[in-house]
């Protein structure tokens, strides 16, 4: 059922390249361990990245988008005709992800793997259509095994095309209105975790709105229940389409050696259902926030995972990741930078 | 006894540019309030800065210099001749403050305000000697009356600089060895905590020298008990020419518009010590980072603030705040730069 490049061999951090970096860190100027995260990052990054002074400077962020079936039971404040809408926006510039992709200066794709409208060529957006959106899971699977499969390849392909271009961080994002329900009913399903702890306002619900949420993801389990026992599974019945572009997307990009800043709670599920799979992904995730969507923490746990960021965000596009990618490079920089005791002549502790 | 340019007025956020802000933020093509407190950064900088799209283009950092008294009961893993050999790092830009004002694009001022060795005349150091360091405060006043009124002085100029060089955001910081003993000293006294609640293993003390460090504040704050009335008299019994010049700054800074980014710890202290003072100047103050120092958390608490980044650092110099600068950057770009759903033809929620 899984497609076999999936299994394709994720290679392990340069612990060799760690220990230097480390050892750089404790000569820097500056009491030992004082830059804290910051420390960790370069250390982090020098051995994904195989060397000893790492940099963030060619960063690509790729949009998925979506429609999801399930939308047609309430789930979202929003109409559907947000999705291709905002992929319009996208297109425009307008977006959030659009202004903060061009003020850290991230390259910037939007890629439809399937909205209910097919917004047609638009610039800067890439049309990779597995269908005009998944089916209502609470009566059906989402996608069928090959639409997981193009979805998969979807996301794997933008990761190539980000090794290719010479990227040094990978940056996924999400857009779909009824997104955060499956995301909801994909993190129950890998964690066991009942869908009133997951569930959450996502765009906007109000406490009904919630309620009525957890009711969809309870009917979804119990009819997928005999067919939720391995990851991919959890993916076909219950999952998105850009969900599963960003779970082939990670693993592609670790396999090639490119550390990925992971974005919120819909990033986090598409992480933790990649790692279910591929254990080895791991490392090569660097956790960019913790959303205000209350089901992330959880999300976050199970990978024990410690984001950098808490600003309350839960916009999605990859925003949240966008946010945190000055952080990774003042880290580099102060890194590659910084004078040592020896070269300025310092006493030491 | 307190200066009289300390009473001069400060201005009150603009309320309307608030309001402005905040119904901007609303039409932006994103959820309500989904960038979390990017959001309130621009709405508050929009307030200070009094104007509906605010910048955070022109940032002043400075970083005050001082010795301290206390160190000869060694309460810190440092030698003291490292103050001057610092000021000498940075005048050579090999320091993490250097590294983090080039990469963020601000202009740096190191303000020599007394340290022990004169380190004479060098580039991109300002010379406000107020004496060769503060005196020992376990046994008598760290500084005179005249000690204190030239240092808040050497700190309003700094201030008044940045403001005649048209920059919309200031940010102190601090470098002295020994000057978290005389920060946590301040603490006590002004929050009324126990010492062992504040103090902490500064640059790097082992647990025995944080008992230490404990021992030589009771100390202080008992000699001082009668003497510690007003956050004025507070100055002067236990802090440092350093502490003392950011609370002249970040007033005058207020005074004159220009919104602070407030570090660490110690420019906490300073301040809650100016906050003490002039209580018009909270809103002036955005916290960056809350540091590793556990005494942090108390003079935040103590302030009702609630600092944007957590990222375990503790190295002081103005790092802390540096770091987050991008964050209010992005902010202000966001909120200026982001389509709103009527230009961008979206169906609202």
């Amino acid at each position: 059922m899984m497609p076999s490049w999936l299994s394709e061999s994720i290679p392990a951090p340069s612990s060799a390249r760690m220990e230097e970096a480390r050892n750089r860190q404790e000569q820097l100027t500056k009491p030992r361990g004082s830059l804290g995260r910051l420390e960790e990052l370069a250390i982090r990054l020098a051995g994904l990245q195989d060397r000893p002074l790492p940099t963030v400077e060619r960063v690509r962020i790729v949009v998925f988008a979506a429609d999801h079936g399930v939308t047609v039971a309430g789930i979202s404040p929003y109409p559907q005709s947000v999705t291709v809408e905002m992929m319009r926006n996208f297109s425009r510039g307008g977006a959030a992800i659009n202004v903060l992709a061009r003020a850290i200066q991230a390259s910037l794709e939007v890629v439809d793997v399937g909205a209910v409208t097919d917004p047609g060529i638009l610039p800067g957006l890439l049309s990779r259509r597995v269908d005009a959106g998944t089916q209502d899971f609470r009566t059906q699977p989402a996608m069928t095994p090959e639409g997981l499969r193009a979805a998969l390849r979807a996301g794997a392909e933008a990761a190539q095309r980000a090794v290719a271009a010479g990227c040094d961080l990978f940056i996924g994002g999400e857009m779909g209105i009824g997104n955060t329900t499956s995301a909801a009913a994909l993190a129950c399903a890998l964690t066991h975790k009942a869908p009133f702890i997951i569930a959450g306002p996502g765009a906007g619900l109000d406490p009904q709105g919630v309620a009525r949420k957890v009711e969809v993801i309870e009917q979804a389990l119990m009819c997928h229940q005999h067919a939720l026992k391995t990851p991919i599974e959890i993916l076909t019945a219950l999952g998105g389409f850009e969900i599963v572009a960003l779970v082939g997307a990670l693993i592609a990009a670790a396999q090639r050696r490119l550390p990925v800043l992971v974005d919120g709670f819909i990033v986090s599920v598409a992480a933790l259902a990649a790692v279910r799979i591929r254990p080895e992904l791991a490392p090569w995730l660097i956790f960019a926030h913790e959303s205000a969507e209350p089901g992330h923490r959880v999300v976050l746990e199970a990978m024990q995972a410690a984001p950098l960021l808490q600003l309350g965000m839960r916009l999605g596009e990859a925003s949240g990741a966008a946010v945190a990618v000055p952080l990774l490079r003042l880290a580099c920089t102060l890194h590659r930078e910084m004078a040592t005791f020896a070269e300025a002549g310092i006493s030491g502790a």
